[in-house]
């Protein structure tokens, strides 16, 4: 995974959004693609959970992607209404049927335990077995994934074709697992920028084998972490690689204070499936996050999907509670819940696609170009329009029927940059893409047509 | 009419919806729609106006439905712009042709008298008698409803076929009327609630034999009197059965005050027959009850119509003139003027159908459930989601694709519950049923994650 | 060209909206759209530019139609960004082949020399003569429209398919122009009213053999300021005869206090073509202007479209650049660029159509008629309705299915003045023609149950 450095080139003026552009023009598609794939084949067989070496094992394999720091919480700690578990770890689990056969065994697939299972070994008649039996009647071959984190159980996830012709009779339950006292571990990338306000970016990393839920979020969040670390943003961006649920309830229940520096947020998932973009909005629905992205998705030339925010899903839950109601929303492609695969074994790195991860990639990095170029411009010859032809900025020969986009975009820069609108506000008025309004703010203000416009201003002049 | 007092087993946590609710599901259709059409058959022969004794009786006839109080308001009283006109009263009126046929009757169908006719009794040539007839010639078999109630004339209408065969003679005129100083009379009852503030229910009573306008809707709107009256609602219900325009003057002439209190209102009409449900909104626009009545109608499963106020239509223009401004919409089913037996004879109590009058009572209710009910609450646990798990409110085992509609109500009931947002605001944002949302709000508060939130607050968090 | 003047029978408490209204009734459309055609016959054959005789010429010729006042700005003159050029006069043009055969004369055709062309005189060869060609390709039989104000060059636009029949050699380039010292001319006409605010009207002069643009334009410009001074408006009219782009930068320059005053405006081009009505919203986006062209276009019978502002096209980019920000938008038929005779030599005087200059015209006049007659009126009758039946604004039979426009037209405005909704807010609401609205209001003003409201008052009631 490489990429130029882009901060070399940059001239004082074009900021960190021409940077961004500039990574993105420089991706090589086939070879990131790859790369990414390759990590989330060796995530894979490791079963992660929301405590436990599993989920240590993953996230130092992510470091060598990102530099991001683990940090560990007791069990017991409170974290708001909640309580960080015992840590549990897997050592087998296996369940063999009175024949001899090996109806389940976590080391040829996780999913295959109840996840967070307490251990058991015994005999256990075929009835009593059912009750610690998960399947899907309406998916027979494939194993679900299910856990128990919060109510001690034990259970074995199996296909529902296979469930149906178990036999009468013993079978044997050897679940070696532990449930002791520990710690929840979480990973955390701080890429500083001149604003102490912040974007923070969230993977959940607990689900064992299922690769576009979330080994592709959990990858492409330390691919973008990397190829932000390159360049001196604006902002600084904050990646959490967190347990879902308990791990972000206790990011925030720690970090209150610094919580309230995240200004712009999107949790990550599902993002290597063949399906459209979807984007969730933020509780707060029309934030510049949410703008930033909807614009995004509306220049991508691709299908896309835009949904209201709904307090079900996956971090955004909480970073989006009423107490923080953070601008968090979340850029996946298929949703949580509307893939065949989803929460089975059929989300295995086959669903995922190579060239789909970089898609995804491609507009975080798009959404990032958006965040770190919006701002708001005053034109300095405001009383009709400057000559632009004597400026280079206009073609010589009059008369033709149509401006070029460049030429339409200096037009709607000019025209609206009072000093209350931002750039995402002019490329949203004038249906263009954020790259060219950013450009041609950026030529107007070295013909000194422009100049940006630092005092605060609430509110969207749109 | 019959229904089980719901305040008996009431805990005192749940409330008037859930009262409302427990109505609603008690309801014997059947035996509900056929009482209900019982007195429409009743009341259709009886020739009702805005004044006189047709509309005291079947004044009177309502109150052995609900208790309500019977006021005369003398003629000559000044309300507002205009004056109570003498009363009208109907002793016989007949049309007989040269050759003795019976052209009209009214003691055989009240609409062939024009509503407060005055008296005449003479000869009178075809073609002058021309003048005095209505009839409808592109509905020639129908008989129309005509008034005259501030300029003095006579008149009778008939089928216009039957005008047309009308042979030139001496026609014998027979209008034994009387036109005298008297009173308008009519009905009022308040249901006492715990707030001050009125829901206002109005119903208009001067239509002579037309059943669907306005027979339903007074029987619709004692009906829900009674039941209103058996339980000890939030807000105080006013239903009003008024002469309609100089009925809803006067009232609101007397009761300026009174009117102030008016929060909510509905006028009532044309609910028996079988069209589907339509809306008119208040001049407000998106009042609450606006808001209520549209949440009602998108989860009633039917198709409906909901349409911008306009200054025409039934009593709901005074209500809504600029100088009152009330919160009155009107529920109804096919609205005035639309269904083709509209002031017709057609109109008789064929066209009411027992079960749409069931239908649209159960509308009413739905909204009262939800103006009762549209409280506003503060989540206890603002800063990430509670462990709803430990209390029993979130299933144990995790993993499955999508959360059941209890479990969201309960989810966006604690995302939303900030102490400005109303349970209205929540179903409206979550699409859910305001009974669902409704029980999820009285679940969270036993469980303590939860309070009503009681300080004023002006305008909606939406 | 006549009309009768209207203030003759006025009655003062009609006003001017009235008088527009009769002026629009009096038009007598074929004998008007007869005359205005000829002028633009008449304008064709002068070559007009930003600068120059033939512009001179023009507006002259307008002075027979409207008395406008011409005023001229030397070269070299600072407007804002921009200086005022040296003056540009054509004597003749003409490009002849080796053989002979004459290439292009301007005598025949104005478009044919590249307007603002240097004066040349030599034999150029065939490849170093392309450098100065233009054509078009994708329409080899037209004479394209291009020119060159601020570079300085030569040049001939021919049609495509004889370029491409030009041989090799030597050709003969004699172009007699100047380019010196003088002045840059423009029109005005301020039809004065009551109120100091103004009502811009605003059409460019400056194309040369083109008749939709915009010698249509110049046409209905000036017809319009003779039919507004022949009434005495509300608003004070002002009609500027412009060259594109420098001369309303001129015009704004010189009277940046009068421009404060310009309330309302309209940009007039491309008014004879057969295509539908098109208007382009002012940069406000939901101005009274707008609002009102879009109020007419609603109710004119007709297809036509509605655009937001975009700061390309003629002089409403100065009007609406963001240190004016004038309430200007752009109401035509088929706009700049979107039909295939744009700056073509198809925008003949064939290509405009009388009929259609005349319904322009009139959409110009309605538009002027809501801006007239848009006034807050008081209902001093506000508790529930006035009984419109004695004072004969009411039908006297009831019980009919549906009121008529007229009566809507009197109870909506009953309903909605309150002294803070204007008569455009009463007729978008209540979606009535504004004619029928103003119509109401008059009569009601007339029957004492309403009064104007003078006082000011901030931001529309709707």
């Amino acid at each position: 995974m490489s990429h130029a450095s882009p901060t070399a080139g940059r001239s004082p003026s074009e900021g960190a959004a021409a940077d961004v552009r500039r990574i993105l023009e420089e991706i090589d598609a086939e070879g990131l693609g790859a790369e990414m794939h390759a990590v989330i084949r060796e995530l894979y067989p490791i079963c992660r959970s929301i405590t436990g070496e599993g989920l240590r094992q993953s996230l130092r394999r992510l470091q060598r992607i990102a530099p991001l720091a683990l940090h560990e919480v007791p069990s017991g700690t409170q974290v708001f209404d909640w309580t960080v578990p015992r840590e549990w770890n897997l050592r087998s689990a296996r369940l063999t049927a009175p024949d001899g056969e090996v109806v389940a065994d976590a080391s040829r697939l996780n999913l295959q335990v109840l996840n967070y299972s307490a251990p058991f070994r015994g005999k256990v008649a075929l009835e009593e077995l059912q009750k610690h039996l998960h399947s899907l009647p309406e998916q027979p071959h494939l194993v679900p994934y299910r856990t128990s984190y919060y109510r001690e159980d034990w259970g074995f996830c199996i296909a529902h074709d296979q469930r149906t012709r178990l036999r009468p009779g013993e079978y044997d339950v050897a679940i070696d697992t532990t449930l002791e006292d520990g710690s929840l571990t979480y990973g955390e990338l701080v890429v500083p920028g001149s604003l102490s306000e912040e974007v923070l970016v969230s993977a959940h990393c607990c689900h064992p084998a299922l690769a576009n839920d979330n080994l592709s979020g959990m990858v492409l969040a330390a691919s973008l972490a990397r190829m932000m670390g390159s360049l001196g943003p604006r902002y600084t961006y904050r990646f959490l690689f967190v347990p879902g649920t308990i791990g972000s309830i206790t990011w925030l229940a720690r970090n209150e204070e610094k919580a309230r520096r995240i200004v712009h947020g999107l949790v990550v998932a599902c993002v290597g499936d063949a399906g459209p973009l979807s984007y969730k909005r933020s509780r707060r629905g029309n934030a510049e996050i949410d703008r930033a992205v909807v614009h995004v998705l509306e220049h991508c030339g691709q299908p896309h999907r835009v949904r209201d925010f709904a307090p079900y899903g996956y971090d955004e839950r909480q970073y989006c509670s009423p107490g923080f109601d953070l601008a968090v929303g979340s850029l996946t492609r298929t949703p949580h819940g509307e893939y065949p695969e989803y929460h089975t074994s059929g989300d295995d790195p086959d669903l995922v696609k190579p060239d789909r991860l970089v898609d995804s990639l491609r507009r975080y990095l798009e959404v990032f170009e958006v965040l770190e170029g919006n701002l708001r411009y005053v034109n300095l010859s405001p009383k009709c329009e400057p000559q632009l032809g004597r400026r280079g900025l206009y073609g010589s020969v009059g008369g033709h029927s149509h401006a070029v986009a460049s030429q339409m975009a200096v037009l709607w820069v000019l025209n609206l940059s009072d000093g209350t609108r931002t750039l995402l506000d002019v490329a949203e008025r004038a249906k263009l893409p954020f790259s060219d309004v950013s450009a041609a703010a950026r030529a107007l203000e070295v013909a000194g047509l422009l100049r940006k416009e630092t005092a605060s201003f609430e509110g969207s002049g749109r």
